[in-house]
């Protein structure tokens, strides 16, 4: 499948004529190769697919695919170290957006379209993608698909896996398509465009300039908060307003509860940064702009907003922990498990003053099961722990908490930039080559939110009983 | 009692001939007066006490406590600001040991010793005082002993509330006298022996020095190390070798893993800060009592830590969080806290490989309950949240994200000294009137483990059915 996406990037590098067509060739050749290896090795194995197979087949088809994406960019020459050009595969699939280069106005038009299209590729899943086109998927893949989309419960939209990923799919496209149409009304080329189209539809992030989204018009910089807000937003209501539920869609909690959060943060940080800029009309753009990049957890910017006030940071840090909806292309938490920790809290605070309540927690009009619950508690405890593990490991280096942390928030939360020296205007160049593993991992670990990575290196997974 | 316990430093005051005898004795008067008014006015009341009655008493006994508390400080004229007394004493009653005052050295005996002898009382807990020395105390009052204890579950060491007080209470004496003895051995006065045993005791960390234990020989420095770790020792398990079960109180799961993470820390930082020092043995010395110090949340430090590497910031604000044992008089989240929360998340890794496990989770020996385990849940969430909201009210200040952060974190978890413009040579004076008492509140949250303060502050608790 990474010949074929391949391709893509190829043609546009014919269309400019540039030389890097062949970095993309050279690459899907490889591909090919190297699936036609796996397919003659796998030939004669049981092919049931578990939970457990389900996640080992995710984390270790995303630590393949970012080291063979990362290839054209060796190739080509346009990037010198073999780990810079993974980091930046690795930002690319796993939407974050963080970038370890620093002349990107002087990079070809096909590794960028490349660099960008990662995005695009890694927001839905790939793999989402191959059970939606290979014919004779059985439903037993749904297991893939639950390890691969983020957020704490996968409903089914249809009973076959297979048609759920090809919904799935098709609403991608389209509102991708859609975005391209606003973007090319607002003056850019069909090659920006698409570009940005691809950045915020996978949530990612990267772009063709070096100050982001500040040099384009406000038109522009309004067609990508709203649409970078509507990627954030669980697919599963786009499909009811499809089948045209749209008053299920509308009683969802989380989406209120996501524009909230939105609107709240918008607000506060509208009055904290008036005296920055020109005007409140100004002053709202840019934090609409940021609050809806950072909450879905996209990492555009149209402002340097390392130099806001303490407040506004605060703010933007918290929305990178929060995330978008579950079942989005967003990272973070995911609003919908930040939720339920809230009711869980509210269970716990009402079973104290009244120890024999029995205490059910309802979400989204169902009663949710105790599991679920268990294991939304669970993820919230490993979550922090693996944040901290990734603030120590960083922490080897000397560049101060401020930026560390916020480094380990936007890798970890699939964002890209931070505060202090990963701001929005600078990148993470700096970091030694360990950090960049260490980060490059936390990248992975919050794509796939934790689990199947850890249970794919874990020992216990691969012993047979 | 606050009444009688004013007399303490009252003698002390007239030891030394200072005029701030009359603060304390003024201050005796107005408690008397107030508990007679309490004691009027609740006479016809019903005395039953239940969870909801226990929380409240307990978080109002604590804010008046702190209130009155703070009289003797305006009343003699060396503090100016009411707030600032508030603040000095909420920390001295939290066991926080976060200062606001700058001229510490210039300060009379007697308030120096009220200041470190709120640490004492407020470590093991005033009402379970009360419960100690009161008679007919009902065995409903359970539910305060509950209340005013740290950690996730209180064993009752013997069957009757009103016991189990007293013997926790002869313990903590009984370990503040030998401290004393010791620091006593190591030349210091009687006077100062007692403020800085009241200080380790209660794990606060309150001094008569601005440079803290800095200017101490390594001979009181080691003493002090070891008395803080001891205090950080979960209380039943000293009671066990006093009834000769030591075989059981080895057992401990807790103990170990404390000691562990002591252990690593210690290590980790020894290493991390051996340049900064002439050797090994003072590297060690100064990395030994900074992880004692921060672990057990007592706050005393024998360095700048402010100035050390990245790593070894990291670590100890890592330290911070975890805490001391349950039972003890330590803060953060205590480490049977951390620990349960990773026995869940290896449960549900378990559920992910093994669908279909059972799963139960076994601490200390014992099944643990379904209903416990969901409140240390709740309670990491709700750590977590309250963390945040204190942050965030914090940076409304210009003091950068380092000072907010630690600050928070240091109060929070009834530590005292952060980093940045909080670290342990500097003060809390510069925070604004809003921003002391957000974290006077913080350190009452902390202390009291955030769910009496909040329940008492609910409107629910107040309204009768």
């Amino acid at each position: 499948m990474l010949a074929g996406l391949l391709l893509l990037p190829a043609i546009v590098s014919v269309c400019y004529g540039e030389k890097c067509v062949w970095a993309f060739l050279i690459t899907a050749a490889l591909s090919l190769l190297l699936s036609a290896v796996f397919m003659l090795a796998g030939r004669t194995k049981n092919h049931i697919i578990y939970a457990k197979e389900g996640f080992a087949i995710v984390a270790l088809v995303w630590l393949l695919m970012s080291a063979v994406g990362a290839l054209p960019f060796v190739i080509s020459g346009e990037v010198k170290s073999y780990i810079d050009a993974f980091f930046e595969t690795v930002s690319g699939f796993t939407t974050t957006g963080a970038s370890v280069l620093s002349d990107i106005e002087g990079m070809s038009r096909g590794i960028l379209f490349w660099r960008s299209f990662t995005h695009w590729i890694g927001g839905m899943g790939v793999l989402v993608f191959i059970m939606a086109v290979v014919p004779n998927v059985s439903d037993r893949s749904i297991h893939i698909l639950r390890a691969e989309m983020p957020g704490p419960v996968i409903g089914k939209l249809v009973p076959r896996a297979k048609e759920t990923a090809r919904i799935l799919y098709i609403i991608y496209i389209a509102l991708t398509l859609l975005q391209i149409i606003f973007l090319l009304c607002g003056g850019m080329s069909l090659y920006e465009s698409a570009v940005y189209a691809f950045g915020t539809a996978g949530t990612g992030g990267f772009g063709i300039k070096s100050d982001s989204i500040a040099s384009y018009s406000p038109y522009i910089q309004w067609v990508i908060t709203i649409f970078m807000l509507l990627f954030g937003i669980n697919f599963n209501l786009f499909y009811m307003i499809l089948i045209r539920r749209i008053g299920t869609a509308l009683k969802s909690r989380e989406l209120w509860c996501y524009l909230a959060v939105a609107v709240v943060s918008c607000g506060i940080i509208t009055v904290n940064i008036r005296n920055l800029y020109s005007g409140w009309g100004e002053a709202f753009r840019n934090s609409a702009f940021q609050v809806s990049s950072i909450l879905t957890t996209t990492g555009f910017s149209t402002a340097d907003f390392n130099l806001w006030p303490e407040l506004s940071k605060g703010v933007l840090l918290l929305l990178m922990f929060i995330g978008g909806c579950a079942g989005s292309t967003a990272g973070g938490l995911k609003v919908s498990r930040v939720m339920l920790l809230f009711k869980l809290v509210g269970r716990e605070l009402k079973k104290m003053l009244h120890p024999r309540s029995v205490g059910t927690v309802k979400f989204e009009g169902k009663q949710m099961d105790e599991g679920v619950l268990n294991s939304v508690s669970a993820y919230f405890s490993l979550y922090i722990i693996c944040f901290v593990v990734i603030v120590l490991l960083l922490s080897l280096e000397s560049f101060g908490f401020v930026t560390n942390f916020s480094a380990a928030a936007a890798c970890f939360n699939n964002i890209g930039p931070g505060f202090g020296l990963v701001g929005p205007m600078a990148s993470y160049a700096d970091y030694s080559v360990f950090s960049k593993l260490v980060l490059s991992f936390a990248m992975l670990l919050g794509r796939l939110e934790i689990f199947p990575l850890l249970l794919a290196l874990s020992p216990a997974t691969w012993i047979k009983k």
